[in-house]
């Protein structure tokens, strides 16, 4: 059987601050989850914690790598917990165990994934008019190298699909 | 549903070096899966490529967590790939990740992974007569802090009981 | 005696694609250790190899904080090299490691610099019309939570003269 | 002019706890000094500040790699900080940062940084009858792999003196 495809969701860290950019989360985790692929987040809440309570909603598979050592910060919707110990150096270690990234919304801590991810060449995908990060570079570069394109969509659901197929491309 | 607990087995990366040690490995990965617990390893081969292959044969989930970017450099029996991009370093996220630890013989980095579960303070046991890191402290202390005892024990089975036993005491 | 201060500089890695560039970084290194400061810098080329050229021919004290294992890929006039073996994620030691920061230009990597700094909540300046990175939040935020304005600054002597400033505030 | 040599000192974190131990590693910092070599070590206390005050009362220069965010956690005598943000896998910074390592005493953290260093290949000399981590190896290997003989010697300036001698060798 063909190994599960890891899909990082990435996003604020702020819970309840703003309840449709969390329902977009819960949206995209639960499409990752009726994708067959496993959910790969920050472990944390907002955004993070949104998306893994869609896939748990859906019957799918979450791990979240937290940024502390002691796994009891990460949000009870998470399968596996990888507590990095590294502080928000983490944010490295979710974009290399993305084999794709959906950005929703998102800050200083979502900017910095993003610039992982871009660095290390990952297919990525930005929902449009969730604001912050995600709209910085909607269907452009990070920078002048042109490593990989963040391209933007319009739903969970076209985010999970349009991911799957930059993977497999 | 109580969060399953993650089982850290850790020992050589020599492939095919000594079947006898990947036997070992393999029950103990079996055993991790027959009790309904994830298990986590370093990703690469020997030890940790036969238990992996043994909790997947029992229907488990397995968890790699590799040195390298690119996670083609896990073994193929790892479910979740955690390509940390830190070198050795990552020693100390998979000690950082384990709710336990089993150690199986084992070298450098047997020894390295020990000190950093032992300075993190998670239960471990070893199996006996496997040699290497695994003998060294067995029934005793990494050092003069006493921080947590390496509990000998003398099968696959019996690891498995008994570090769920001192996970939950 | 008071320690020195630790400032790092942060901008392109690609040796002369951008002689102006360089220059800027060259004056600013110089700057930097006329001050009595230590330079930290991500150790490799460009903007990094021209300010540590800089500090180094004022008389100053070099860092240089690499991604590799190897130090042989620092710049040659780095004193002290760290290589962290961390891959990009070096970036986070390398925000972490300064009192303050100056961004130069830059692209993706001195972005996420630029995150890991802001998340830290280091004082920074950029100085003014070297593109990318620096210019991209001057006098402004990187994100809501305004954790750190990012001040601009018109020559490599204010830009030292305003992050001493900034860090003894 | 050549690149000065970075020798780390490795060795418990406990203050006055071993005044005979902290008088043996103020002499190898003082020898490191003298040396012209720069003195790298964890930057904490015990052994790693002894050393360090050595080194600064001789006129040399001191590089501490923390395991935290804050640089206020290194000891007094260090001239340059690393606040890692890794927590205790800044071991392995520490050992990748050596041309060689010499090893006084020291417990579980002494012995993780020399597993590190002994996998990077650094060139380790271990001080006679200083206990723990330093005796446990001294004149042999750490595993199978025999990647690295650590050789005792039987004083701060013999220390340096063969480290060095196997740096260059």
């Amino acid at each position: 059987m063909a190994k599960k495809k890891q899909i990082l969701v990435i996003g604020n860290n702020e819970d309840s601050s703003n309840p449709a950019l969390e329902k977009i989360a819960y949206d995209t985790g639960m499409e990752v989850a009726k994708s067959g692929s496993v959910l790969v987040t920050g472990g944390l809440g907002g955004v993070m914690r949104a998306a893994c309570n869609g896939a748990k909603d859906a019957g799918g598979l979450t791990v979240g790598i937290i940024p502390q050592n002691d796994p009891s910060f990460a949000n009870e919707f998470c399968d596996i917990v990888i507590p990095s110990g590294l502080g928000l150096a983490r944010d490295f270690v979710n974009a290399l165990s993305a084999d794709g990234v959906i950005i929703i919304g998102g800050g200083s801590g979502t900017l910095s994934e993003t610039c992982a991810a871009y660095m290390y060449k990952k297919p990525m995908v930005a929902i449009r008019n969730t604001g912050g990060a995600a709209d910085r570079f909607i269907d452009g570069y990070v920078d002048h190298r042109k490593n990989v394109k963040i391209i933007g969509v319009d739903s969970p659901k076209d985010a999970v699909t349009k991911i799957l197929e930059l993977i497999t491309a």
